[in-house]
């Protein structure tokens, strides 16, 4: 299969790495990828300066390189780099989860869904922690996944969303397909004083460790699961359009 | 009621300076945006550099200008800057639409979407169109359906994503309660050579008319409607699940 792959930490990253060797052993892979980290950056996409594409040769990896976002790489491969469609868009592997809310800002995931605008199969494939992955295995199921998804077909507009445990792969107790977790958080602002006297704010989060709910995203990972879930481009909330329309609105 | 307002494109933005005055009169505002625009920045947040919160007074308007995104500023005027959750946010108002796949990069949407995680109502508004706005209309018809969602209520995790055509009052036909459009419409990348003989690529988007389906978004608004569409933060692609399960994988 034809394999589009790009991530949100730049072209150098391992985990990118990971998977460009992995699925080249038989598959064509064309990669296309930020020039450097663009974590956070959600589905931004860029409007307001013009992009530059570099060929990249990195550590033998070979493709290109964009002064943009994830789905900036999606849309300039499908739209002018690439001379076909690829089967299947692979954004990842990202050093941390992209569970529950934070699936809204991450960039790993704005690659993949917009992939899946498109109508191309995608998967954004994350791994917990900060430090000590096993990237090589991750790559090797979300291959595994990738051909799934290619030979089965995924629903036009919507991607999977892989993510793994942070543990050595024979402590890993399987996989679960879950629903996303509408779990938010205990969040902190950290106020500090820079050396000039002016003041400026840190985010903070406490990690849950919640291992409720093994059907939802973050739980099953957090209990030592392989995360699988479904996610859809669209957004709208059908079950409210009814009550809407009963709203007495003067216009 | 309370009311949080936002934007994404920067504190001096005629849009937000509308919503300001409008809910003013009778409500209690509460100003916190970006303090440069931030259009495309989808639900990007900050993470990688500290976040400066600026007292700002521009023309008359009272509130806070930060270096960070639209969902930004929903999190730190909920978790620092204001003393007690807002009743309602509000983001806009957004020269130039937000519908269909749009709302995917949109900040404006990134805004109202990181308040209702928080639960929070919001509604996201946008008027068509690159000038010639009529914000004052679309900032009192604004005022009217954020008062209706305190008095009847969101559901939780649900925003409100209001368009408005880009035409005189007297102009528009109604209101449509619409969902989110899947078209994508035609698109280019334009490569331009700069004056040092380096390539740069530029997007460009064909504009569509589509007068079909006054049910979706993006065509009740062409056709002169105001659009209102319920938007989840849930992505879960429920449908789905079931399938997914009996995928045969080896782990």
């Amino acid at each position: 299969m034809k394999v589009m792959i790009t991530n949100d930490d730049g072209i150098s990253a391992p985990g990118l790495s990971a998977l460009y060797w992995e699925f080249s052993q038989n598959h064509e892979v064309f990669l296309v990828a930020p020039d450097r980290e663009r974590s956070a950056i959600g589905h931004g996409i860029t409007l307001n300066q013009p992009l530059r594409v570099e060929a990249a040769n990195h550590n033998g990896l070979k493709g290109y390189a964009i002064n943009g976002t994830p789905a900036d790489c999606v849309k300039l491969a499908v739209l002018s780099l690439m001379s076909e469609k690829p089967d299947i868009v692979v954004s990842g592997i990202n050093p941390g989860a992209n569970l529950a809310r934070n699936i809204n800002y991450s960039g790993t995931l704005g690659a993949a869904r917009e992939a899946a605008i498109y109508g191309i199969p995608a998967i954004a494939t994350s791994i917990m922690g900060k430090q000590g992955h096993d990237f090589k295995y991750s790559a090797e199921f979300t291959l595994e996944i990738a051909e799934k998804a290619v030979k089965n077909g995924l629903p036009k507009g919507t991607l999977l969303n892989i993510n793994f445990p942070n543990i050595p792969r024979d402590k890993i107790l399987g996989k679960k397909i879950t629903k996303q977790s509408s779990m938010v958080p205990k969040e902190t602002i950290e106020v500090r004083t820079d050396p000039r006297g002016k003041k400026y704010h840190w985010y903070g989060v406490e990690l849950s460790s919640d291992a409720q709910g093994l059907d939802l995203d973050e739980p099953a990972v957090n209990s030592g699961y392989i995360s699988i879930s479904p996610i859809q481009c669209d957004v709208t909330d059908y079950d409210f359009l009814e009550t809407l329309n009963q709203w007495d609105l003067d216009t």
